[in-house]
This record gives structure tokens, sequence and C-alpha cells, in this order.
């Protein structure tokens, strides 16, 4: 690899055990496996998840679904709140391609009315406590009051329940990733009891990365959606969602400027390629990456009292020991695994596998 | 204008206005404008700069270097410190173009050594209290060894100084401001006065957002190089650098879901769009953007106590106070004024006017 300005490289075969793992934990609960589309948002790694057999995928925008519905996909949930000004959009899709969509509100689902030309399933959002979207859990009349405007409208199938865990994002434990599973558990399988006999086909749909990477609970789910877990990041990592060796992504940068008074290296690489995700470092500051150099032919990984601690908009600023100064010149390029990959790999809009294979995004925006 | 999901909307005739005050300010005190274009990268908008007759740019990266290069403007400054393993770019680049390139170490000038192919303009990055990179303004025995390096490069001309009070950003009053640019006057005079006789042609040039809107002192100074101010934003709104109605782009999303027990308006509209740069709010919490309505068809800014207050992915949720959570709908296009319009526009790739006129961006990345 000749790195010559901010590079995103992807390792193909971590990121190839993340897919394999995370399959293999779905077929081994019985779950139906719809990944998360919007981390990758690539046909080249979309392609691995479908040598599995994967058929059936999650995206956050209509434009994500016209991406993938217009490459070979066609089984496809857009997991964010329906925006009503994509009805036009959305009946394109549902020409050629099985689309769920998400409602949360009765002016949404009346909004449809007359205006959907074929078949389209559609869940209920429910909220179980990340409080982003969605109904409350036992908010039965709000539920039964948006049940009742689908039945009004024949295209619109009511397909189930689906929810995001969200809040697991600010656990920093595996123990409370574990309570928030078993909270929402609780709270899907009451639900899940009222409304089987009426409609005994509804599903339960759920599963960000967190909850999907450390709960081995499954109780009453019957579909999980991760995503960022593809590449997994130093959120995940914080969580206990994976180990540091699982991230599957790294920004190179090259060292342009170096301030001896300060322990501080300049690399070429700033808000723009990494986003402005952040996470606490261990001395209570924002945290934008941690730092890996090369020593000896070998990777280093820092220790995360040196990490990138400030982005400007094409600068980084690296704080090291003065020990790590001196052993990163100018001209060298650093690795720095991202704080937030989703996020990271829609700013880059492309990336590299380690094998210099270039893959490009959608950059659906 | 039909909005159907997240889009940057550019107020052309806010946007002309804040490029002509600002070329007038440099013409006024007889300063050469070299904005930095960082913040539109668009021709559109360099079009409007140049049809007042500006002819030199600032740009933020070789890539955006090539863009401008390729498109008609053939006299930039690269203001990040050179990286090494551009060269080859470098010299594509001074085939045609005058180019300066900065540098604050021997390491980058010395391994440019035999590597030039035609002349190439270099500043020495002076730190003026950012510090961010560059060399202390009374550094004269660092400044000497890199003048000497310098020196040696006959394809190498030294141009001048140049700095960045990117420090400006911080301040939270006009005076604060002030105070930073007569800080920044005193250290940059002495520093020209002791090289000016050496070098009678040396060039001190400066200019950020802050400093280019508030400080009518520019002493010593010969050049200004804002970008900013094109559009500006909440940040500069905060430093006091213009009014909430100098502000030229505003993000256009449609409402998606309404959380009545906690007035709060979920939009399609997330970190992918808006990039997750805050600052802080009244409340003392992170403010993503604030708020414009329409009521009766005029436009309404909402009291900063209502907010962007979260961001994920595609989702933005906005608190707001009981009484406008009723004024606004499912499927209402809300405006929101963004904290940082040069990676919000980065985050976007392109935006439209008032008018309809559709404007590509490079993103240079």
């Amino acid at each position: 690899m000749n790195i010559v300005r901010p590079t995103l490289v992807l390792n193909k075969t971590t990121c190839l055990q993340n897919i394999e793992l995370m399959f293999e934990k779905a077929k081994r609960h019985k779950l139906l496996f719809r990944p998360h589309f919007k981390t990758h948002q690539s046909l080249v790694v979309g392609s691995w998840f479908k040598n599995l057999g994967v058929n059936c995928i999650s995206v956050s925008s209509v434009s994500m679904a016209e991406f993938f519905a217009n490459n070979g996909w066609n089984d496809i949930t857009i997991a964010i709140p329906f925006n009503i000004h994509e009805v036009e959009e959305l009946n394109k899709l549902t020409q050629t391609a099985t689309i769920n969509i998400l409602a949360d509100n009765i002016t949404t689902v009346l909004s449809l009315k007359g205006k959907l030309t074929n078949e389209t399933g559609i869940y209920i959002k429910i909220s179980t406590g990340y409080n982003r979207t969605g109904i409350s859990s036992i908010s039965y009349t709000r539920i039964d009051a948006l049940l009742e405007a689908i039945k009004l409208n024949p295209k619109l199938k009511f397909k189930g329940f689906l929810l995001h865990s969200g809040h697991s994002y600010k656990a920093r434990s595996r123990n409370e990733v574990q309570n928030i599973q078993f909270n929402t558990i609780q709270k899907v399988s009451k639900l899940k009891r009222h409304y089987i006999k009426k409609y005994p086909d509804l599903k339960i749909s759920t599963g960000d990365t967190p909850t999907c990477s450390i709960s081995e609970n499954y109780q009453g789910i019957d579909e999980i959606r991760p995503g960022n877990f593809v590449f997994y990041d130093l959120i995940q990592h914080a969580i206990g969602a994976c180990n540091i060796d699982d991230i599957a992504v790294r920004m190179h940068c090259p060292v342009i400027s170096k301030q001896p008074h300060r322990n501080e290296i300049i690399i070429y690489g700033g808000a723009i390629h990494f986003s402005k995700d952040w996470i606490q470092n261990i001395d209570g500051k924002p945290n934008f990456g941690r730092i890996v150099i090369s020593k000896n032919n070998e990777k280093v990984l820092l220790r995360n009292s040196s990490y990138l601690y400030s982005l400007s908009q094409e600068h980084g600023i690296l704080k090291v020991t003065s020990k790590e100064f001196k052993q990163i010149n100018i001209g060298d390029i650093v690795e720095i695994i991202p704080v937030h990959s989703c996020l990271t790999a829609q700013a880059m809009g492309k990336y590299i596998t380690t094998k210099g294979e270039e893959i490009t995004m959608m950059r659906c925006i």
C-alpha cells in the first residue's frame, strides 16, 4: 500500500470474521439476520453477506434503499420513521422489491392513504428506553389506533414491532448491555403476548450492535438488525462489544508537523475524515481515535494515555509521550482506530482493503 | 423549492453580501485578499469572488489545490504544513500555477531537496497562540535554521510568515477577538521588524474569520485568508463575528416523528448531514443547530432554549416548548442553522440556492 493522504483501510479478514460470527449467532438463536448496511454502504461488502446466504437487509434512508434495490437486494427494511415526502420513491421501490417501512404516528400512516401503488410492509416503531422515536411498548391505546389506521390502507401490511435499543451505546460494560437486553426482552415479550393472537404472524425486530455482540438472550425476538459490527470501532470497544483487534478499519494518516514543547504530532487527517464523534478518554478529555505506529516493522498500539486529542477540518493532533514523540517522524504514516466507524466511512466515501482493493461507497445523503 | 430530504440551502444574497463586505474590508486596509475556499469548495461560489477581481486563494489540501487549479485558479496557497508524500502532485501544480506551500520544520524542507521541478513559494508557519502547528514567533534560532534549509533549495522561494489565530474560535465576545488580534499584531510586527531587512519582500499572511470580521487593526499584516465568512454559522455568531441574519446556509429537514411526552420533534437530518460539531447552549448542553419554523408564511427563529439537541446518523432531535411542539407537524420542513458550516457543507457535498440553483462541491478528501 502506498499511502499518500488520509486513507481508510479495511482489514478484510477481520471484517469477514465479524460478519461470520454475527451470521452464526443469528443462526444459533434462530433469528432472521437482517444486517444494517448503513455502516459500509458498499456493494462489495454487501456481497460478503450474500455469499453466506443473507438476503434481507436494513437501511436508514429511502436513498440507501434505492441504491441497494438497484443493485440486486430485494428485501429491505427502511429503519427510520417514514418521511412522507418520499412516497413516490417508495412506490418505485415496491414495484420490484419487498420493502418495509416504519411509523410511530397516525399522521404518517394516514398520509399514505390512496398513495401507495404496491403492497408495502409496515412496522410499528416501539421505544424501549432509547427515547429517540417510537411508541412506548405499553401504550396499547396509541398502538391500537395506529393498527386501525394501518388497517384502513389495503396496501399496507402490518409486519410487527421494530425497536432499536440505542441506549446500549451509552453503556460502558457488558453487564449494562445485558441489563438493557433483559429489560427489552421483558417489554417486547409482554407486547408480543398482547398482540400475537390477533396478529399471529407479527415479528419482533431489534438488534443494535452492542446487544447483538454481547447478549445470548433473544427470547421472543424474531429478527436482528445490527450494522456497526461489520467494522466495529472505539465506541463498541468501550462498551465491551468487541476487542481492539476486531476493529476492521483504521485511518492511515501522514505526519506533517511535530511540536516538541507539547509532545504533539500533527497529522494530515481531520474532522472531514474522521467525523467529530468522540469518546471520553481515560484522562476525562474527548478522544477522537487511538494510535497505532510502526516500530521495527511491527504495528504497536499506543496506550490510551496517547491519543488523537483534537481535530480541525484537515488537521489532527496526537498527544503522545516524550518517548513516542521521538519515535514518530515527519512523513511517517500513523494508523488511527476510529471512534465511530459508521460516520468515518460516511465521511470518507471510500476505503481500500489491506490488500489494496478499492471499495467505493454510495454515501447516501 | 420542493424539499424532499435533508437539503442544504444557500441564501445567495446573504452570501454575496458577506463576500463583498470582506472584499471591501481588505481593500480598505490595503490587504491582499486571499480567501480560503475550503468552506464552499465550489466553482460557482468561487466565480462570485472572481467577479470582484479576486485571483488569489487559499486551500487546505493538495487535492483542493488540484481542483481549483484545474478550473482556472492559478495563484494558490496550500495552507496546511506540506505533506511530503505529495511532491509529485505539487510538481504538476507548479507547472501551470503559482503555488505556495507551508512548512514549520526542517525535515519537510530538506525532503524537498532535488525533488521540486518548478519554482514553489514557501511560507514559514508561525504560531501565535493557537498551538496547532507552527514555530513560535520569537524562536529566531528555529526560524533561521528553516530559512537556511529553504535557501539550500533553488526551487523554493521564501515568501514570508503565515499564521492562523485559530484560538479566536474559542472566543465568546468581540473584545476577546480584538485582544487576540492585538496580541497577534504585536508578535508579527516584531517578527517582521526582525527579518524585513534581510527579506524586504516578505509578507505576513493571517486572517481567520473571527478576527477578519471583527477587527479593524491590521498593522504589519499584508494578506488575509478568511474562509468561513462566506457562509458564517452558529460558532461565528457565538463569537460575535456575525449576526444570525448573516448566516447564509440552512439545512431544510422533514419532520418524521413527534414525541409528545418529551416535547421532542424528530427530523430526518443527522450527523451525516450536519457533522457533529456543537456549541454549548444556554442550558449548558451541546447545541447542534438552531431552529427556524414557518408560521403564517413567515420564517420564525425559535429562541435558543429550543434547539437541535441530539444527532445520530440520520435522525435529529429538536427540543422545543410545548407551544412550539403543537405548531410543528409531521411532514413539515423545518430549517436548521448549522453550528459549523464548513463541516456541514463538506458532509453534504452539495447545496442549492434559495432560487433553486444546484451547486455541487468537490469534497476534496
